[in-house]
């Protein structure tokens, strides 16, 4: 096989085939699904999520991770906090000529292992090539099904219901800024990246009446993810800054740059509006999980700023954190 | 809102937000969906078709289309090959910096067109933004989910079945081509970009024990179609140079380019192997589609050149058509 991705890789000829049957195929696997086509499958009950997204990441290799584990995660969580039981993703390359094969293989085999370890299939994908300077080196399309083993229940959010996340956050942000500017570091940055099926799972088996919302704060961070929960709402919420995980390198990196962590993508953070009472206890299934170890109820939903959110700092004052106008970290995901 | 596409589009902020809001949304529309996130779903059976595909035509508007109509029309007949009724697309957008909104909304509005015509519903969406240079102003991925009526009932192919097809080949590929490098031509040349949805719910609905495959020709065109049924079997794929519908100008841009037809995408055909027996009866239903009016029995399965597809010229002489190693025409879709 040739070591760079050249036009003909994505002609409907014999390279492209090659390129399907011997990389692709190979490293997805399964003789029953279909990699090149539509797939045909079958699903348990008639209700699904569906959910799609690009990974433009730069640099494609990080610590932590690379663009095909984070196209699967990302995908993966997606679906798990609509309450959804992730089944089947498709993979969609849009590849640069010029981009080297071994690099693809690296990135299709992080994206199987990924798949796998979720317990989700990839099941049908797509390879374009773009000319040299139309892309750059590899971005990635995967959309996603789930299924959803009961009815979504989900009550309404209130004054007094606990905002919960399951460890540090700024991770993935920070780490693929600092690869990709080089800053220097102590190599303690590292992207959360990971799936969160498993660990979301555990809580909706155990508390299903109990979760009131729960969204992956990726682009935009935390502060985000709170803007959109309250905006236009007759409450607010409150975060508690010293109950915010936040690794000493991270806050290093951010303080640095003039960045709030709270603005900062995470790719293995769930947050989760819980009602009070039962905020200790799903707070005690997430540590228990590995994608948990750190987590921490982080603050509530109060009445005092209805529509926004707020952060107390440790020292009492308060300080809004508005939705941002634009973007601090371009190409994190 | 802006007039170009800036990095902040495709933030977790507010630019990205009001895109979504002020742009996506008011023209994909429907309350009842989401457009940045998870759809949830009803489906009315547990069996269903998935599929993907990246959209990278340049240009981005051509005869006959554009890169939107493109997307959806290609995954709408992805699924309907397949025997499955689409019903959902999802639609991930990678913009360049600097890309005019103007022309995205443009997209955006043949999407929907294209989609309402289809009847099926777009649901789900992803906006990125990548900085000039790094792609060639918009790549659009569709995904989507097809249902099946009735179990996929498939007969094996056999010696004696026909190849039909709904009109005229090589449409598209020359219409892209001609326009992307200014050939001279009497503008007669335009893409034949078309949902098949209908015709094939006509063919299948009234012969449903007769087609034996269904695929459409795009990339690499309706010899890679034929080189892909015929692969490794007993049988081969015989056409009839005479019987094949190709217009005047797709001939003379071919022949000025050197290109053979056969080879060159379409965006709106469907090949079909039939029973034999019901092939001028299927005929005659494709024939009364707006989609196939120029439809025609090309060709025949037969045991002369197993595994092979060839071709019976006009005088009588015989050539394989073998699959290409490479791609003649890039970007075409």
């Amino acid at each position: 096989m040739n070591k760079k991705i050249l036009p003909g890789h994505g002609s409907g000829g014999k390279m492209m085939n090659d390129l399907i049957e011997n990389t692709i195929r190979r490293i997805f696997g399964g003789s029953s699904v279909q990699i090149d086509d539509s797939a045909v499958l079958k699903l348990p009950h008639g209700r699904i999520a569906f959910t799609t997204d690009t990974f433009t990441v730069t640099p494609i290799f990080f610590p932590g991770g690379d663009i095909g584990r984070l196209a699967v995660n990302g995908t993966v969580n997606d679906l798990a906090v609509m309450g959804a039981a992730p089944v089947y993703i498709s993979c969609a390359l849009v590849l640069e000529e010029g981009f080297d094969t071994g690099d693809l293989e690296k990135i299709l085999l992080s994206m199987k292992s990924e798949a796998d370890s979720a317990g989700v299939s990839i099941v049908t994908g797509d390879t374009k090539v773009v000319p040299h300077g139309r892309g750059d080196k590899i971005y990635i399309n995967t959309s996603g099904i789930g299924v959803f083993e009961r009815d979504p229940e989900r009550r309404d959010i209130v004054p007094g219901d606990r905002i919960l996340i399951n460890g540090t956050i700024g991770d993935h942000g920070m780490a693929v800024m600092s690869e990709r500017n080089r800053l220097a570091s102590s190599g303690a940055l590292k992207s959360d990246c990971a799936h969160l099926n498993h660990l979301i799972k555990k809580v909706t088996d155990s508390f299903p009446g109990a979760i009131k919302f729960m969204r992956d704060p990726t682009r935009g961070g935390v502060a985000s993810v709170l803007n959109e929960i309250t905006k236009g709402r007759s409450f607010g919420a409150r975060l508690f800054e010293e109950n915010i995980p936040v690794r000493n390198e991270v806050k290093g990196v951010c303080g640095m740059l003039g960045i709030d962590p709270l603005y900062v993508a995470n790719e293995g953070k769930v947050v989760i509006i819980a009602s009070k009472d039962a905020a200790e206890r799903i707070l005690d299934v997430m540590k228990r999980d590995d994608n948990g170890l750190e987590s921490a109820i982080i603050g509530e939903i109060d009445e005092e700023f209805p529509g926004k959110a707020y952060i107390e700092t440790e020292i009492g004052g308060k300080r809004l954190l508005p939705l941002l106008i634009e973007e601090q970290l371009p190409r994190i995901c």
